[in-house]
């Protein structure tokens, strides 16, 4: 960080908000989901992200975005990040970018195994101009081992790491996780690591080469079905639609209502009976068939239908106001239309409606890790490509502003 | 970390790796899942992780465990703690609590928000203890706002999240994720800010409080559908089942295979030319149905089942040899057996089968968060509640022996 130069500023500097990654330079060549999300989490936590893409066109979803189908999350995720366009295949562009690397803390990338290596840019280069970068580095299947060179997109690693087949009813074929789950706890776990790293070269002196396998990262989700697989081997059912995991509970699912649905989980008794006052037949208590979890469980397809003629001649928001007062675990099943909207997240701030200068209107989201003590980092809308091309050559690197005029010449940036 | 002694042992220790949280002690008082993924990733990191629980029955996931259905995801995710049982609902269990936490660097729970300020035990009374200590807090929907008390399990968040709502065929109800995501994305959130925080403390000598919820924590991952939503509002479908979640790319799909499913994936001419090829349909390059990428999305039913009349016709194994052998992007749907029996996670040490005292032969994980140059932390399998009490509080928090002695006679641990 610049050093004040007066007692004004040093006060000013004093008040301003210190976040965590305050001083941390990053060079992002991430595209997509996973390293975005990381570089995004470091930028709203404080670090400055060079987001470095190919001149003319960008990253891939920068031109998803340009075509009109992801403009949603391209600002999402690259918002508080400068842009720089610098071509990577060229040797000039190469050169910069090792120069760069001898001035940041880290460099992020998720292309597949190899890549940097073949640009010359790989861990081993990268780390002899500068021995305290970190280098993160997120693929499909890891740097290593016989899957190594798979091909790695979000749904592939659901068809491979097990989610799609427990995810879907148990009599329909087997259904991808709607969200890109396998890309975003990458990005998570890049993010991790990084801070981790960020932490231990503090007291070493010395960076590391973190990686993260999108297939590893989503294994632990898994540990309820694996809880199954685990207890009945062979014989689990692979997949229990929106029942139980384990079928070991009842009710325990998502109930029609007038106008839509309704996720209602009884645990215990207490919850069972809380249901039950709810639905004004406490009769029903001393029914032998309901009398525990375990009758219950033996009885699911009667209480499913119990519950579910009931729930259906009521809307979602006559359930949840019944449900409230009675403390019945539940939650209706919202659309995305209700969830961009959501009045909690707005007032936590953790979504937010900004104008965007390319996108218009849209809702973005901070930082989901969050700081005592420091307001919410501003939100700064996503950039052009190479919109700070002049601020960081020059301006953070010290370039001529010549020579920036002359790579932009001869299509270097 | 102790002083070394004596030269031999000064050695030891330099040869010894150096995992990148060692030194750093973790309090973890959390439950279930996002909170032990949290500080089982920290364990596996080098920090030493005392997890405490509740005298007599431990954790509801050790409960669980013990009856038999939860025995693998609580051996997955509390290896390499030490198990402290202490009942914080005591005066003498609290000051020890207090005592212990003078001395620790991270605190971790992942209780209802106000639970650890009704013990008695919240991020005041801790920090005014230790103002160096982190506190870290994950919760359904954050500290703060009108959700705030909402009851919070991961179908729950599933539910008012909009997963839910994009996961499913389109004539099907929306149907959860098999994956318990909301609460393993909530789990890594933590970490990730705990390790920003722990970063940031090595700058200023001070902690933080740390707050993920797992409503926030899973919005990203909404990315594509909120694409499709942006574009295209109301009419967007909520449900695309295993097709593109924008509609956008054809072939695009999981195919049935005659000994389970396929998915495979064209994203350009390039990916689908390769599957003609595969195919032996190369003729069907210049059929104006499939010229390109607008006019196959155009006529997706007729590309879904050209693809699927001929995989229907062969197994997973031929599928898969021809789509290598072409560069066809794909990925069998597998199941939990071939997934907990992964060659390529087992040859990267990713999953490791080990003798578990108490559970038997059974598979977990290491940190998906990996290292260059040290080796994967060697996995320790969980322990039993309560053994390491003398080793926690007398060796390593100096308790007299006497005094564990009386704490035990009395029910505090």
């Amino acid at each position: 960080m610049a050093d004040a130069s007066s007692p004004a500023e040093a006060s000013a500097q004093a008040a301003a908000p210190a976040y965590p990654l305050a001083g941390v330079t990053v060079l992002d060549l991430s595209h997509i989901y996973a390293g975005p999300y990381a570089t995004f989490l470091m930028a709203m936590a404080g670090a400055e992200v060079i987001k470095i893409e190919p001149p003319g066109t960008g990253e891939h979803l920068r031109v998803r975005a340009g075509i009109g189908g992801a403009a949603l999350p391209f600002a999402m995720l690259n918002g508080n990040k400068k842009s720089l366009s610098l071509d990577l295949k060229s040797d000039r562009g190469r050169e910069l970018l090792l120069r760069m690397a001898r001035g940041a803390d880290v460099l992020v990338e998720n292309f597949a195994p190899g890549v940097t290596e073949r640009l010359g840019l790989g861990p081993a280069e990268l780390r002899a101009v500068n021995p305290r970068l970190i280098y993160a580095s997120s693929t499909g299947y890891g740097r290593s081992g016989p899957y190594r060179d798979y091909p790695a997109m979000d749904i592939t690693v659901q068809a491979m790491s097990g989610i799609m087949s427990i995810t879907g009813f148990p009599d329909s074929p087997p259904v991808k996780s709607g969200p890109a789950l396998c890309d975003f706890f990458a990005g998570i776990h890049l993010y991790a690591g990084i801070a981790t790293a960020l932490y231990e070269r503090e007291r070493t002196g010395k960076g590391r080469l973190v990686e993260v396998s999108m297939q590893e990262a989503v294994y632990a989700s898994l540990s309820s079905n694996l809880a199954l697989y685990h207890g009945n081997g062979g014989k689990a059912p692979a997949r229990t639609g929106n029942r139980h995991g384990g079928l070991a509970e009842s009710p325990y699912n998502v109930y029609p209502a007038k106008d839509g649905y309704i996720a209602i989980i009884c645990n215990n008794n207490r919850h069972f009976h809380a249901l039950l006052k709810a639905m004004d037949r406490e009769g029903l208590r001393d029914d032998p068939r309901f009398a525990d979890l375990k009758s219950r469980v033996g009885h699911m397809e009667e209480i499913d239908r119990l519950v579910g003629d009931w729930t259906r001649e009521r809307t979602k928001g006559e359930l949840a106001a019944l449900f409230l007062a009675n403390r019945v675990p539940h939650a209706p099943v919202r659309g995305l239309d209700e969830v961009v909207n959501d009045p909690h997240m707005h007032a936590r701030g953790s979504l937010q409606w900004i104008d965007h200068p390319q996108f218009g209107r849209i809702v973005v989201q901070n930082s989901p890790i969050r700081f005592e003590d420091v307001p919410p980092m501003p939100l700064v809308p996503s950039s052009r490509l190479g919109e700070q091309n002049e601020a960081v050559l020059v301006d953070r690197f010290g370039l001529d502003p010549d020579e920036v005029e002359a790579l932009r010449r001869d299509g270097v940036i």
